[in-house]
């Protein structure tokens, strides 16, 4: 197994994907990143769209898709079908060799249904930890591929889950640590974390765990923010060697919020 | 690179797929297959389904699918997505694992968008020959994966082309045949190639070229299976071992028409 020196790991969401201009932007800067890298992908928007159009109403509870058994087949069809496939053929005539997946594809993701207490989200899936299958993105990256992942899991019983995909850009990207130094980097409809919301100048570049303590203390993070940060915490408890925010446009530069362990 | 000692590419379609049962059944024989297998998948009247849902106008010319952006998109969700990702995940589940794959993953099916005259098909593929992907492929079997194969290609320009299922069969066939000695079954609606079409008992076992001369001299071969035996054929010319026509039940069995060089 060839070593890789570094692998970025770069998680998109709607205000890419709904854009195609953002989006072929997007990705020929991801095409440029040197060595290995990944692409993890939402596509809510979409199923909601196309939900609306087929007349099934979309529920969400608190911000979550409630997935039944029609709304499975809505999401699977446009996150692992439109979207995957869209982004594949296009990372390839960037010059960018890519393979889409879903958590089913050699049950790299594996996933437990979540209990239907104390909320029933149905057809919803949250990653077993340190059950990626490494081995198989390791045979991707050596072959000079980038795995493409929507955020779909399974139960390993024959049913596709729905996932959060910034838990599946992290559990990812925990599991590619085990292989070689990771960043993890979430593209943000915002430059970075703000210390004042409503200036996009006041970026904040670094926050260790000491300086997310005195952020939450003051109250200059925003509470919508606490969870993606929490979230970024816990990839690099994880093992990921920093975990960045910066908006989609700024892939390639040396800008937005970098979260390190120290 | 681990050898091979046989590889089977399997095609089911719309017979298979459009009934949950069938294709559990279908499945189960499936993963059950000793060695390197591939499956390939139609998935056409689910999009015909999708597509009336969706107000979008079906039409199909001599039995194939005009393809315009809209249906693009239709095909690209019913066949990558829905069907695919749940065959993938079903067979995960009878202990086979599986990767689904278009023709733009890992760029393993390159086509030449068709000409729009003498009839526009619109985005409509033709496999460039000697132009897939083995060395993907291979790596796939090695690991003790079956590549699960839709009905897609792409231009590599970065647009999805719709691609007969019988073709895509077809050509991976001929390019697994340079890995190992290769059968391609073709599972049909009917219990192979029947001497007389109302006799499910009339099954001709064993077809070789001159059989076939025979066979099309005396009328013996309805019109409908021509085209079929002559993909077949040039199958077997590109290095197919052996071609197999029979229904998906009998998957496992020593049954259906066996096409054969000589």
């Amino acid at each position: 197994m060839e070593a890789f020196k570094e692998i970025a790991v770069v998680k998109i969401g709607g205000n890419v994907i709904d854009s195609p201009e953002a989006t072929a932007r997007f990705l020929k800067d991801f095409a440029r990143i040197e060595g290995a890298k990944i692409l993890v992908h939402g596509g809510g928007k979409l199923a909601t769209r196309l939900s609306a159009q087929l007349g099934i109403e979309t529920r969400m509870i608190d911000g979550r898709r409630v997935t039944d058994r029609e709304t499975l087949d809505v999401v699977t069809m446009v996150y692992a079908g439109l979207v995957n496939k869209n982004l594949v053929a296009a990372l390839s005539a960037e010059g960018c060799r890519a393979v889409g997946l879903s958590g089913a594809d050699a049950d790299v993701i594996p996933a437990r249904r979540r209990p239907a207490e104390p909320v029933d989200f149905g057809y919803v899936g949250d990653i077993a930890p340190h059950a990626i299958n490494t081995g198989f993105i390791a045979s991707l990256l050596a072959q000079g591929i980038a795995p493409v992942f929507c955020a779909l899991t399974h139960d390993g019983a024959g049913s596709l889950l729905n996932t959060n995909a910034d838990s599946v850009a992290s559990a990812v990207a925990c599991a590619a640590s085990t292989l070689a130094p990771t960043r993890l980097v979430f593209c943000f409809e915002k430059p970075g974390v703000l210390r004042d919301v409503d200036d996009p100048a006041s970026v904040i570049r670094e926050i260790t765990p000491s300086v997310y303590a005195a952020l939450k203390a003051d109250g200059t993070v925003s509470k919508g923010m606490l969870p993606k940060i929490d979230g970024a915490f816990r990839a690099i408890e994880g093992g990921v060697a920093r975990v960045e925010i910066k908006q989609a446009g700024d892939l390639l530069a040396d800008a937005g919020t970098v979260l390190r362990a120290r």
